[in-house]
């Protein structure tokens, strides 16, 4: 069964195409990115299994352009995999922002296109460029059914105490103000996967998973559901990310309003964009800059990992307080699975816990999935390599056979 | 050694006369309190030491005319405790903000004056009452010394990883925007109190202390300093309180105002009083309404004490995992010395550290120091009645007798 994998950002497309035999036995066939839409000029970088990479620059003028580009490059003799169209046998797109509607992912239909629509308001740069894939695809192979999967529905099952704030409840009724959560496809993933690897029983066991990249959440996963997650309302909270905030005192907010005369968009673009890494390091959002600059001495950059590391290391232990015990810790995401020094920082500070880290077992990590703790530790910790193109692909295989 | 105890706030002075025979031995001659300064009629509660209750109306424009009429009460032959002012030895004052200047309490001379007006910005409500109680003082009794204690000070152990937010670092070398945390005294006073039952070296042990009423933090403290703690850069940071949100995403401060056209004051003020219990609940921010009410099967009460008693449960567990481990937790405080059930489910919710909760125990506390897990339990838990006049009356006997 050949899918497509769609990711529709504000001015990008991310795509996918994977030839599924089972959930677990399939193959790329090809990947790609179209970016600066409705630039000047846009961008098209392809890659197909066993051809030359191939590079385009051309106006793009929107989404539905865009797909279609992807589309004539698939079925291209010379660079691409497909011999027609008819050979997709369904599209899966990622979709950011679910709201309460949720809990799985779902066929495409009038009224998923509906809901999906009504959570714009919580997604407003995601959700229309999603529909926008959505339509483009409709119009451009009307007979191929598409399925969306949804950033937030994993953390669906998450209960109200630990999704409501104490904020005036109005603002929940009126506005839908509650904790959301994102990265789902990831942390469901990875905490599958980091079970499968420890062998676990996913739906009886306890799982923090660390998604930890230039955006950054951690999710507590208990007996196969999302009890409790970093990221909130907006994908603001939590850890300190490369350029957003993560958790602070709402009182600075409306302090540096007032000293600053910022205006509450101006003071969210500061926290959004300003902040994390960039903030305190002031040179860089990337984590590999700040490791290189701490290496050599820098006190700003030393700072920034350690504010990052105490974070994540308290969210980790506030999970197991959350969950009465945890089983397994996963890291993943460009940080989590790439950088060594969080994973034994983590390691060494839980031993508490009867944590046995191995930092042998933690070298050399990249690319592979990987035990990092000793055989007989009471907790199990890996570094496992997400996919969230494989969830995509999987759901929309198992909606569309139904 | 007789010392006044004062803690003036903006329209109240609270105090307490206490005769030091050491600081563990010691008697309270009298207490009470004046409230109403600045309006149209002022009032005085004031009771002594085996003298019947006093309760006076009248106009009191400012907190010298306050503290005139304390000291005249106290020396009254019907209604007082000392012959003559000149019995008392010192005078020691709660302070609300210490800034970065104060890692201890200090004697009171016109450095540490300077330096309480210069943290007047972080704390514009409280450290100008303070500073004006100060000046009555010496004003009224110019020859005896005063000791200021900071609610802050005891928190200016925590480190830069902890107490630096992932904001643009110009904000802290501009605004000194870092969490201070608060209610210093009493996470001191507490540890220290919980130690000694426990049979701990209070300078080699981990303690998590939960001061929890009508305002509540928590923090994590490390061979008898303070090395995290929930309130942050003003008092809104962490638990949920009386009519405080605590922590919420940054990113609803923002989209709530551009919704409900608020003011960054506007939403400062709804977040600070009419958030917490209030927000959720609707009808009081008073715990023991909500217990009532939640008792009688009220959803909303019993959503917010969920939700609070959620959010304690996760600060204990990033505490113990800040700290590699704890030994002690202690509750303190309106809710933490009187309601049995947020620390029976805290208690039952860490059993994967080893507490061993003792439910007999922990039943009719009130009142009293209890120690509420069994012998042997890897993690002691106890309730302390917290007692801040005591330490602002020890540190103020300590050094004025230097």
């Amino acid at each position: 069964m050949i899918i497509l994998v769609l990711n529709c950002g504000s001015s990008s497309i991310k795509y996918q195409v994977l030839n599924m035999n089972t959930e677990n036995d399939y193959n790329l066939l090809a990947k790609g990115i179209v970016e600066r839409i409705g630039l000047e000029t846009g961008v098209l970088n392809h890659r197909a299994e066993g051809k030359e990479k191939y590079f385009l620059e051309k106006k793009i003028n929107n989404h539905k352009e865009g797909i279609r580009l992807v589309l004539d490059t698939l079925v291209d003799p010379d660079r691409g995999v497909l011999k027609d169209l008819g050979d997709i046998n369904a599209v899966g797109h990622r979709v950011a922002h679910g709201g309460e509607f949720f809990r799985s992912s779902q066929l495409v239909n009038s009224d998923t296109i509906e809901k999906i629509d009504k959570c714009s308001e919580l997604a407003p740069l995601h959700n229309p460029a999603n529909l926008a894939g959505i339509n483009a695809i409709s119009a451009l192979m009307p007979a191929t059914p598409q399925v969306a999967v949804f950033d937030t529905s994993f953390h669906q099952s998450i209960p109200e105490h630990a999704y409501m704030y104490a904020i005036p409840y109005e603002y929940y009724t009126k506005h839908k103000i509650r904790r959301y959560g994102f990265h789902g496809t990831s942390h469901k993933y990875v905490a599958q996967r980091g079970c499968e690897l420890a062998g676990m029983d996913f739906l009886k066991s306890k799982v923090i998973t660390c998604h930890l990249g230039n955006g950054g959440s951690i999710t507590a996963v208990k007996n196969g559901e999302s009890v409790d997650t970093t990221m909130g309302f907006t994908p603001l909270e939590g850890v300190i990310m490369g350029t957003r905030c993560g958790d602070i005192d709402a009182g600075i907010v409306t302090f540096l309003q007032e000293k600053e005369s910022l205006s509450a968009s101006d003071v969210n673009a500061v926290l959004n964009k300003k902040s994390g890494f960039i903030g305190i390091f002031g040179n860089s959002s990337d984590a590999r800059d700040i490791e290189d600059a701490a290496a050599a001495g820098d006190p700003k950059a030393k700072l920034a990992l350690k504010m990052f590391e105490y974070k994540v290391l308290k969210y980790i232990g506030s999970y197991a307080a959350a969950m009465n015990g945890v089983d397994l810790i996963v890291f993943t995401g460009g940080i989590g699975e790439n950088d060594p020094n969080i994973r034994e920082f983590v390691g060494e500070s839980l031993s508490f816990l009867g944590v046995d880290f191995n930092p042998d077992a933690n070298r050399g990590v990249r690319g592979k999935d990987v035990i990092i703790t000793r055989k007989g530790s009471r907790v199990t910790m890996a570094a496992i390599c997400t996919n969230e193109e494989l969830v995509i692909a999987r759901d929309t295989m198992i909606l569309t056979k139904k």
